[in-house]
């Protein structure tokens, strides 16, 4: 099942009361749409969390991997900056997958990664402590985060 | 400083560039927040999940206690299930802090909890495995989800 027939079972079912929790094809779905991905963009202009992104990406896609190409400091003025980082990213790339990481809320609410289809649809996510409690260096957060988004929905990464 | 205040400054440092990270005001700001709430609206219908949610929010407030009274079904049918079921007992509540729960994106895309303020701002949050992938017991998982979402921002919870 492609995820807009996922999305339509769920829908009926929830109208229904009749929704029990995430099925596997959902998961089958979503897993489908990232590895078959051929371009990836991540929403990030630092060099450092690009490459960390980039190198676990190309274990589980073939898909060319890029970083946006304009700035997203507006997104930190949002009450979702992580989520609206990537949605820049959607809107201004052609993209079948967006790897967007910033600030869960409000400033102080620490960070959440997460990874968009090419319409905005949230596929995975997962989130880390605020940075003053964590003290970690900031790949391994990075890192830490994309393996447990994708762990999350079944994609195991290859260390 | 209140959130306000915060949320101001951090603004500022991100219009100009000078943004690094969570500050230590910031996240006090949250936690006094979440601690003086006087009325939480945990925004779920279930017995059992509402019983887990107030056992621990009663640990760290003097908070009255309560569920949504109006159904969150439509939610569902949402983007981001969790948000806008947190955002329907804002709206139709007077909680000084709500506790919501639910689908992070499209089905499939697991469980995310969120804390939000009266205003709809996300204090802090966290998400779980889609229930394919773990196969916990509901009340152990929001539990779990809970403590984490506490624990990012500061808070211990006493066991």
């Amino acid at each position: 099942m492609n995820i807009e027939k996922t999305i339509k079972c769920a829908y009926d079912e929830s109208i229904n009361n009749a929704r029990f929790g995430d099925k596997f094809e959902e998961i089958e779905a979503i897993q489908s749409t990232i590895k078959s991905a051929k371009s990836v963009v991540v929403a990030t202009r630092n060099e450092k969390k690009f490459k960390v992104v980039s190198d676990i990406i190309s274990k589980i896609t073939d898909a060319d991997i890029s970083m946006i190409e304009i700035p997203t400091n507006s997104a930190d003025l949002t009450r979702m900056p992580a989520l609206n980082k990537g949605l820049i990213a959607v809107d201004s790339s052609n993209a079948d997958i967006v790897v967007s990481r910033g600030r869960l809320g409000i400033p102080g609410s620490g960070s959440l990664l997460i990874i968009l289809d090419k319409k905005g649809r949230i596929l995975t996510g997962s989130v880390s402590p605020s940075s003053i409690i964590h003290k970690n260096p900031i790949e391994k957060t990075v890192e830490l985060e994309l393996i447990n988004a994708l762990e999350r929905i079944g994609i195991m990464v290859k260390k």
